[in-house]
C-alpha cells in the first residue's frame, strides 16, 4: 500500500477515510512528557484508562524540567508550609490574586477552580513523590540557591495586587539543593506515569490529527523513524506540547514585540500543539502575550532602587515580581535601560554572570552619572530628585511603590546596573494557547468544545495568560492542574467503537 | 421539507450534503456593501462575473458611508493633487512609510503592491465618479471642513518615520463641503455597483458558510425575512463585513485594552465575517490591534504643547498623528491625561464639542496648575521646566518632536487641556482580522488559501494593522484596494460546476 509520507501536515487533519490502517489502538494519545503531559497521564491512567505517551524528545522533561520546579499554590486556609511559616492564605484572596495576574481577560472559571482546588493539589504532588521542605524564605529572591521551599514568587505585596488579595507567599519549590528543582519535579512525574502502567514513545513526533468530517479528534499520526503510525484515540487526544517560543515565524505573526527578549526558555515549543488544535477549529487565544524577564534581584536592596528607560524615567513600581519591570522594559521605547541604585544599597546582582547584568556606570553625582550615561541634560537628575523628595516623605506618589521600599537615593557612589535589552539576559516564553474549559477541552470560536480533543500547559491559554501579571510558579501550576482535570475528562469520555 | 432554521452558525460551516436546495445560483457572493465590498463588486463584475451582493443593513454603506472619506494615497511621483502642491512622492519612500505604519508584523508583500499601484488605484476611484479638487491644506488637520482634498493624515513628518521615508501628504478626501466624505465616496461606489448589474439584496444576513468537507468554499446560508436561503456562490465568496468593534465579547476576549475607548466606530461589525472565515480555518490574526483616537489638535499650534500622562510625565512626541498619540494614552497606566499648553499657543480645540475636551484647570504658574490637577508635587512642573530647557535649545531629546513645534512654554495663563479617557471621546475601531494574500484569499494558520474564500476590508488583517502606525486614509485605502483584487481573483477563478 502506497504511504502518504510527508503528506501530512500540523495544519491539516488527516480524515478518518483516509486513514490506510490503524497502527496502534489507545484510549488516550497525549502529546508531549513535560508537567502537563505527565499529569494528564497520570490522572487518565489512575482512572483506569489506556493511555500513550507520545514525545517528540528521547526523554521526559519538556520545558518544565528547565524550570525552577516551583508551583502557585494556596488558598482554603493556606498549604502545611504556608501555615507554618504564619500565613493563612484565604481563597477568595488567591481567587482575586490570580484574577489580577490573569489581567484583562482572566479566566475567571478556571481562577475559581484552581483557588479552591490548589490545597487539595499540592497534597496530590506531595502523593506523586514531590517533596517540600517545610521552610520560607522570606526576602525578595527568584529561585533559592538551598533546598527551601517557599517564596515570594509573584507580585503580591506590590500596587495594584495589594489593594485587591491580601498578600502571602504562594511560590512553592520543591526540595532540591540549588537551582534546577524542574528536573527533580519531572523525575517524580515520570517515575509515576511509568508505575501506572502508561505506555511511553519516545522520539516521536505528532505531526497530524485524525478527525472525521465534523472534526471530532479520533486520533493522531505520529512519526516515528522516519514512518507515519496512525494510532486510534478512543477516548481522545490531549495537546500538552509546550509553547511556540521556538517559533520564530509565529513569534513574529503574533507576538513581535517578544522578539525583543533574546533568551527562549524552551525545548521543543515550535507551536504545533497550537497548530494542531487549531487544524480542527480550535481558537488560539493572547497570542500576543508573554512571559519575560530579567532577574535583576536579589539582593532585595536593589528593589530600593529605581529602574528608567532611555529618556530618564521612571516607568513602574519597581517592587513588583521581576518579570512585571522585564514586561514593561519590553513595552518602552528604546533598548537602554538602568536600575539606578547609592552606595547604601548596591550589591552586585546574585544572577550579574548567568543574566549579564554589569554595572554601566559609576559617579560620586547623579549628574555626573547622567553625563556618563549620555542621557540627556536634566533627565535622569530630575527623576532621582522628585523620588528622592518623595521616598524622603515615605511615599511614591507616581507609581506606588510600597514604603519599606523607599529611601532617598543620595549616598554616593552613584551606581547605573545596564539592563540594556539587547545585551542583557532577557528569558522569555510564550502564553498565548488555545482556549480550553476547566476540564481541559479544546474551545472553537464559540466556545464550543472540539470533541475528543484535549489541551493544557503552555498549548493553550490558562491561569497565566499576561505578562504583566505573570508570577513564578503560575506555569506550572497550570500545567500540572489544568494537565490533570484533561486527564481526568478524557477518561471519562466514552469510547468510541470500530465504526467510528 | 423541514427547514433547519436557526441551525447554522457562522462558528460551523453548512456542509454541501446538508444543503436542502439552491435558492440562488451565483458566481460570486459578497458579504457587506462598504468600500471593500462596493469594490470587489465593481471589479468582478467588469470582469464579466455574475455577482451577488448581500448586506445586513437597507443600503449600503457600511461603516466606510461614516468615515471623512479620505484616501491614503501617493507612490510613482505623485498623484497629480500631489504634484500640483510641489511633492513628488516617491514609491520608494511610500512603501518604506507603509512598512513603518504597518509595524513590527507589516505585510510586506501588501505594503509593496499597493506603494506601486496606488496611483493606478487614484486613477481607478476617479474614473468610479470620486471626485478630488486640486487643493492642499498645508496646516494640521483631522478632516477638512471645507471640500479640499490633500491632507498631512499621518506621522510623515515625525519622528521615527521621518527617518525612514522622505515626508509627503497623502490623505486624499473627497470634494465634498464639510465633514463626512465617506457618505459620497460611498455614493460614488455604489452607482457604479448597480450600473455593472451587480445583484443587491439589503436586510440580508450571513449565516453560515457552504463548504464541502476539505473545507472547500461553496457558497453561503443567508437569512433574508427569517428565513435561510441556499446560496451557491460558484466562483467563491468574498467577505468584507467590517471588524469587530460592535462585538464586546470578542473584543474582551482579543483586545481587552481597546474597551478603555468609550466610542466605537462601527455599523453591523460584529465579528460575523471573521469568524465566518475562522469557520472553515481562515486564520485570525492581531486581533489585539486597533486604532483609536482622540482630535485634540486642530487648531495645530496645540502640537507645541505637551501631553502627560497622571504621572506628570510625557510619553510620546506630540507632533505624531492624534491616533498614534492616544494610542500611546491607552497603554499608560491611569486614566487623566492632559495637554499642557501655554497662552502662547493655547486655543480651543476645533472639535471640543465633538469630543468632550474641556480645559481642565488653567492659573498662572505651573506650580499652581500642577496643584489644581492635583498631580503628585514636583511632577508637573519637573517635566516642564526640562522640556522648556531642551525646547529653548530647539531640540527635544527625549521623544524628538520636531524643530518646528518646540517653543518653551512660558507664557501665562498656563492651561492643562483635559483628555481623561473615561470622559473624552475616544473613536475606536479594530484592526485584526483574517489573514489573506494580496489576492484577498483568506490563509489558515499555514498560509495556504482556503478555497473559494477571500476577504477585504476590516474582516481581513491589511496594510493598517498596527494601532501606534494608523494613518487616516490607510483602512480605506486598504478597504479599496485589496477589494479590488479580492473581486478580480474570484472572478477569475475557474467556476465549480453543479455536481461540486
Amino acid at each position: 500500500m502506497s504511504e502518504p509520507l510527508a503528506s501530512h501536515s500540523r495544519h491539516r487533519p488527516c480524515r478518518v477515510r483516509d486513514v490506510p490502517r490503524w497502527d496502534l489502538d489507545t484510549e488516550i494519545a497525549i502529546v508531549g512528557f513535560g508537567a502537563a503531559g505527565a499529569s494528564a497521564a497520570i490522572e487518565a491512567a489512575g482512572a483506569g484508562a489506556r493511555v500513550t505517551l507520545f514525545e517528540a524528545a528521547s526523554g521526559h522533561g519538556g520545558t518544565s524540567a528547565l524550570s525552577g520546579g516551583e508551583i502557585y499554590l494556596g488558598g482554603s486556609g493556606g498549604t502545611p508550609i504556608q501555615r507554618s511559616a504564619g500565613f493563612s492564605d484565604e481563597t477568595e484572596d488567591f481567587y482575586q490574586y490570580l484574577l489580577m495576574a490573569g489581567g484583562p481577560d482572566a479566566d475567571a472559571a478556571k481562577c475559581r477552580l484552581y483557588a479552591e482546588q490548589s490545597l487539595a493539589h499540592y497534597e496530590w504532588l506531595v502523593a506523586q513523590g514531590v517533596v517540600y521542605k517545610n521552610s520560607f524564605v522570606p526576602q525578595r529572591i527568584v529561585e533559592p540557591f538551598t533546598d527551601d521551599c517557599l517564596l515570594w514568587s509573584g507580585s503580591e505585596e506590590a500596587w495594584p495586587f495589594c489593594e485587591s488579595a491580601r498578600p502571602c507567599p504562594r511560590g512553592h519549590t520543591p526540595q532540591w539543593m540549588g537551582l534546577g528543582g524542574g528536573k527533580f519535579l519531572m523525575d517524580a512525574l515520570a517515575r509515576r506515569v511509568q508505575a501506572l502502567g502508561v505506555e511511553l514513545r519516545f522520539d516521536t513526533r505528532a505531526v497530524a490529527l485524525i478527525a472525521d468530517d465534523a472534526n471530532r479528534v479520533r486520533g493522531l499520526v505520529v512519526r516515528e523513524g522516519g514512518v507515519d503510525r496512525y494510532v486510534r484515540a478512543r477516548r481522545g487526544v490531549i495537546l500538552c506540547a509546550g509553547g511556540f517560543i521556538m517559533n520564530k515565524a509565529m513569534l513574529q505573526q503574533h507576538a513581535p514585540h517578544m522578539l525583543r527578549a533574546n533568551t527562549p526558555i524552551g525545548t521543543v515549543d515550535d507551536g504545533s500543539g497550537i497548530l494542531l488544535g487549531q487544524s480542527v477549529g480550535g481558537h488560539a487565544i493572547h497570542m500576543n502575550e508573554g512571559f519575560v524577564t530579567l532577574p535583576w534581584y536579589p539582593p532585595e536592596s536593589l528593589i530600593k532602587g529605581i529602574m528608567i528607560n532611555e529618556q530618564g524615567q521612571r516607568f513602574i513600581n519597581e517592587d513588583g515580581y521581576h518579570g512585571r519591570t522585564a514586561q514593561m522594559i519590553l513595552q518602552q521605547r528604546g533598548t537602554r535601560f538602568w536600575l539606578l541604585a547609592d552606595g547604601g544599597i548596591f550589591k552586585e546582582p546574585e544572577f550579574s554572570e548567568f543574566a549579564k547584568l554589569r554595572i554601566g556606570a559609576a559617579a560620586e553625582s547623579w549628574e555626573e552619572l547622567e553625563a556618563e550615561l549620555e542621557l540627556p541634560a536634566g533627565s535622569l537628575t530630575a527623576t532621582v530628585a522628585l523620588y528622592n523628595r518623595h521616598a524622603a516623605e515615605g511615599r511614591d506618589p507616581l507609581f506606588r511603590k510600597q514604603p519599606k521600599w523607599l529611601k532617598p537615593l543620595t549616598q554616593p557612589p552613584f551606581v547605573a546596573l545596564d539592563c540594556r535589552i539587547d545585551f542583557c539576559t532577557y528569558f522569555t516564553f510564550t502564553l498565548g494557547g488555545l482556549d480550553t474549559s476547566v476540564r481541559g477541552e479544546v474551545l472553537t470560536a464559540s466556545r464550543e468544545p472540539v470533541a475528543g480533543l484535549y489541551a493544557a500547559g503552555r498549548t493553550s491559554s490558562g491561569l497565566p495568560r499576561w505578562g504583566a501579571g505573570y508570577s513564578s510558579g503560575l506555569s506550572l501550576a497550570d500545567a500540572t492542574f489544568f494537565g490533570r482535570q484533561a486527564g481526568l475528562a478524557a477518561a471519562r469520555r466514552e469510547p468510541a467503537g470500530d465504526g467510528t
